[in-house]
């Protein structure tokens, strides 16, 4: 990986970008790093992707090319517009879903980090009406209210993917101020005030999808209350929990914790 | 494994072979590849097998002698009539259910590549009368509909394998033009247009089994529409997703992508 | 491991099997693999064994000292009478529960390998009154009819576990001559008619366990015929099945099939 | 690690624990391998800690800094009093619900370990009414009866977590003389006379949950009775199955018995 202070040239950045802060090589290391935990916790398969608001440009995004998360390298990182146009491309392919990070880091300007991922656990959730709610303190960062987003409402038979741009603005005014958002018989998408907070709502979710899978036939879970929800958030957003389990995720996937 | 060009002499070709293009060890290489991929997503455990067409005769289909896919080697690979005779076994032995693939090569020239396993979240749906259709879009693939064949209704009681070349038609008969095919207390089958596309599909069956295991105690899971199926599946067969997978579940399998 | 031939001295073999065939080493060498086996698949776990019948005295079988499966070496294998004496100790304790298979040999001429085991998937018929019974080919194996046998019925309130001859004896009644016993709150009993039929019946009946387990909430699995489990039986312990799924289990235990 | 008799200057001791006999080096040796032990069996994961009470003086506990189970190392360990004041924090910063510790190392002379964790197959039981009861005889050491404490009866509205010594307090008193807490959406409490028997308790408590989760949907599984219990239980912690199943799971986690 890209020692800090490195030359951004190997970043792919656009001349615009020609001086950034050491912040910027730090973000890209560890968006490489965030691709990685998720493939090793099962958040994604060979599909499913993880950005980083670039902490430079707000109107500019990072995100992989078009390559399973668990083989993301620093070279693999993309720059992009508000309305998923790569800056400098060079050749390399993007993910044709690039404009649901496009459309909520443009409709949330407290967004700095998006994953979208179809994780086993998460799926039964968005083909059946049981709603997904926080039920264990761990994972109640997912937030009070996950809504579901259906391409069908507005857009009719689709293959299902969300390419344009006003696909992903529709998706972005479904999930309006939450953190996760559910797509029928598709998967999820997780908001973060950081790569890391997104990173570990990702991981949570689908541990709270685990345990309220096994929980329900058992009888009728008792869900966190709201105000449960906010003061746990906060708990677990601390910098005690949350570098805790950032060390933790990376030295499982064996990456750097950056 | 076998180098591009290198004699085929390694590989037990016939003598009527004796002029390959470079095709055919690559196609080979991927077989091997194949199998390796099928155990280590546990879509084949000690059972199950992968086959694919001989790209330069459209008669023959080459399969690993009877061995555990985990297990095998380019040496290991026979190659077989349409009717399950192997054209120079040199002392090994085959698979007892060759003529599976045998039967729907035969009835299928679109066919190039055929799955046969046994894969524990797929096998419940073999046994019981809840139908397995696709609930997500990853798992379009699959096809709208995945008959059920029962080698008992026209063989009576058996050892439950698939040995003749009658039973292969019939079982050929059933799967139709579908992609999947379900065996009664036994596994599945799946054909496939080229190699990737049939190991890709047989993974997201077994996804799209579990995700359908755990969603159904939460209520009636809504299935893709028969659109969205058609639409779905060829974006996740196009190269951009189909390139991708196969990239990331070689890495997984810690084998060369060939 | 010992290389066939080597002194029996190292076994820990008494004085009236001085002069022991070549047979001998190879059993224990592959007993080793078996506790290494079933520790790999989950089949055991901290606790469980496996014993193989002496081949060269059919009153006498090896069993290794109290440890873990997966940590069994070969100095651990220690030889026992049909009573559950031991017949050279050397220091070393034996498992509590070796009686189990000391009566299973006692009544049972055809049997010539036992496995104890916990598996939890198999865990959950020891404790309802849901028959295992076998619902796909690979695990005909496992019979037509599994009793369940409670140690309270005769025993009254114990630690659980099979202590005493007398009581290997009533569940050895109980076993008759079926190839499996579930133990009510405790486990299972596997009798095979060699070490290696035994050890892939072990992992088939999780296997079942597993699948049935999964298919039950959907209905009700059809279970196979008494005449296919009968069929299917004899293929999955021909050679050709039962070859290559050793060689699987070894690859993926890390061990010399022997 | 630290070899017997080293200086216990590297362990962060206080002046007044300046002459430790050698048992305290080793108590800390094997409280890291239990650390990594329980990270290894997913009974913790970013979250949940062990302890176990000072050997030379009952009046403390030994505990990590706040730190991921599966990297604590010995530098990582601090020593509390029992109101969960740390002794010599060189800086450190301890978990947050060391209070769990200290109130029940003050509440029960005969616990010398204390495990705190979220195992996924234990929550389901803290959010429904479905009592956890031991179903297997490797499981009887949870005990008869496992109380469900919920922070919100007497403090209301929280973050969830146990952040005071009141709170502390009044968990302790809810577990009472038993083995094992549930605390109603956040986790488990296992309280051991010795840090093997903890760790051990806390695996099988989770291996009960597993195996009572799918019994369940098959009808109404038969608990061990409250003789079975004590009788098992005893056996279970005796050398024999104790050292047995020590050993086999530090083998697991690749760490030195100690």
């Amino acid at each position: 990986m890209l020692a800090a202070g490195a030359s951004l040239a190997l970043l792919g950045t656009s001349a615009a970008r020609a001086q950034p802060s050491r912040d910027a090589p730090r973000e890209l290391r560890r968006l490489v790093a965030a691709n990685r935990i998720l493939a090793n916790e099962g958040v994604v398969d060979a599909f499913g992707h993880v950005s980083v608001r670039d902490p430079q440009n707000r109107e500019r995004f990072w995100l992989s090319r078009s390559r399973s998360p668990a083989l993301v390298e620093l070279d693999d990182l993309m720059e992009f517009t508000l309305d998923g146009t790569a800056v400098d491309a060079r050749g390399r392919t993007p993910y044709g879903e690039r404009v649901i990070h496009a459309a909520v880091y443009a409709a949330r300007a407290d967004v700095q980090s998006v994953v979208h991922n179809h994780a086993y656990e998460v799926l039964p959730f968005t083909i059946t009406d049981e709603p997904l709610r926080p039920v264990v303190h761990t994972a109640s960062v997912i937030g009070a209210k996950i809504p579901v987003w259906d391409i069908r409402t507005r857009f009719g038979a689709t293959d299902m993917l969300v390419r344009s741009i006003e696909q992903g603005r529709d998706l972005a005014a479904t999930l309006a101020d939450n953190t996760c958002l559910l797509i029928r018989g598709h998967g999820a998408v997780v908001a973060g005030a950081s790569l890391e907070r997104a990173v570990l709502t990702a991981i949570y979710l689908q541990v709270n999808a685990n345990v309220l899978l096994k929980a329900l036939p058992l009888g009728s879970p008792e869900p966190l209350s709201a105000e449960e929800i906010e003061r746990s958030s906060e708990t677990q957003f601390s910098p005690l929990a949350l570098d805790r389990s950032w060390e933790y995720f990376c030295q499982r996937a064996g990456v750097d914790p950056g």
